[in-house]
């Protein structure tokens, strides 16, 4: 199995999916970073292939960086915190994979997310990047908000940010609403004088595609522009409301997590904003928890 | 080439592709059926290899159900109405497929539903099906709208009807909203008992899948359930000011073309319903007819 001896020696690796990239990270068994590696999107519901395609992409990364060599991976006890898996469905295909490492442990990217965040302890988290979700874990309750996937849901994220700008300018080139500044933004971005040029450019593309025009939407939102106001406060409401419902399991800590989650800031509920905790370990370190834990409680009499 | 030696005997074949289907109809030069074949989707915005596998399968149909041979596809003179090819990467890559027909002539598939709608004079259509588009032909004018495709635009489609009747039920479901009649629907439909069970059902599908809950959301709203009229209405809305926009261009005739166009109407502007004609031929007829049009035009002086 290429397990070895003791428990204090086994090397672990955390990774962490999601709908842009997937990192992971190989540590020692008290946490020390080796190495770590970058891929593409690895998100089982937009496609399983790809999916472990990118896990065995950064894991190959992640070896090379710790000195190992790329075939080193069946040493490794894996984490995966990876999106959809909470659908029993995905959770078989996943788990089904005939992996490289020496073992493999699967959860939610929320589950992992969490963890790292609190280092282990009690709390809730809001990932608001490419896609939005919420997750809170107190005692034996956890709750889980939202992370539907876009187009279908993850109100308040980069790529619903994107898709609702794009709604609105091409509804303003077809002249059923006042073009504004996010108009001229969205057709500069992609160097396009039409309607047509914009739908060439993201007819058919993935999440990740939408949430690159997010950053310009904040700037237009806090440049006074009122229709991409309009998007990022209707977007940032979902957000607070969410922190709220979490908020009703009286997490200790909680945390905001992704490439919204800073600019997003000025836009949430004062009383969202003051319980905010800085997270205290990446989603990788929280996948290599878990799998930490799985792994001691399965070979307990070892 | 496989042409026949006058215009009067050639065949044609009219090709209508769309966003869940692809029918082809066999046509002698005077515009009499000698056979049909339906296939799958055929949008090059979401996919060339499908729509050109779509082609060929209606294709063949046609041929067989006409009495001919299914490798006699060379005797054919072609056009095809597809999605897209308003995009010019997307035109260059279609007239570049190596078909196997004798010539082949393409438009979108707005203008030859036009051409047929109103046999070939000029004319405004709308359609509303699977994705939604209006386009407008009065002399040498023409004005195209919408049609951006799904889930960026096609505002009062069946696919934005379901998008967003399953965009508000996952907000009830998640505690956001009110759950209505609609809910329940939509839960109904999947056979499923919460959100998990829609998501595992929708995510990462094709517009047609939102489009075939379509019915159900005119259903709920018909029954007077409030966030289902909310949809509807905002989606007709949309419609009628589309109808009014090709109004401008004063079409001696205006036809609504698609699944959609009949149950919709009660929701649409009486402006609008006061200007409806009948549709005089299919689109398949709409586009063998522009396809005789460029043939003869180019092979004049045979």
């Amino acid at each position: 199995m290429g397990l070895v001896q003791t428990k204090d020696q086994q090397l672990f690796i955390g990774v962490d999916g999601g709908g842009s990239k997937c990192r992971a990270t190989i540590y020692t068994a008290d946490g020390t970073v080796l190495g770590t590696g970058v891929a593409g999107r690895a998100n089982p519901l937009h496609g399983l292939a790809q999916t472990f395609a990118s896990i065995e992409a950064s894991t190959r990364q992640a070896l090379l960086d710790a000195g190992m060599k790329e075939t080193d991976s069946h040493l490794l006890v894996a984490g995966l915190g990876l999106a959809g898996v909470n659908v029993p469905r995905l959770y078989q295909d996943v788990i089904s994979w005939q992996h490289p490492f020496a073992a493999m442990y699967v959860t939610t990217d929320l589950h992992t997310a969490c963890i790292g965040a609190h280092r282990g302890a009690d709390g809730a988290v809001i990932i608001t990047g490419t896609g939005s979700c919420g997750y809170a874990h107190v005692g034996d309750d956890s709750l889980s908000i939202g992370g539907h996937g876009f187009a279908l849901g993850d109100k308040g994220s980069g790529a619903w940010l994107g898709l609702k700008a794009a709604e609105h300018v091409l509804l303003a080139l077809d002249g059923f609403a006042t073009p504004t500044a996010l108009t001229e933004m969205l057709l500069k971005h992609f160097g396009v004088s039409d309607a047509l040029g914009i739908v060439e450019h993201l007819a058919g593309k993935s999440s990740s595609c939408y949430a690159e025009l997010a950053r310009s939407v904040l700037d237009c939102a806090n440049a006074g522009d009122e229709v991409a106001r309009g998007i990022v406060q209707e977007g940032a409401d979902y957000i607070s409301e969410m922190a709220r419902k979490l908020f009703s399991l009286n997490p200790v800590r909680f945390s905001m997590i992704g490439g919204l989650a800073e600019p997003l800031q000025a836009w949430l509920g004062s009383d969202v904003v003051a319980k905010i905790s800085e997270t205290l370990a990446p989603p990788e370190l929280g996948a290599m928890y878990f799998a930490q834990q799985q792994f001691n409680s399965v070979n307990i009499n070892e």
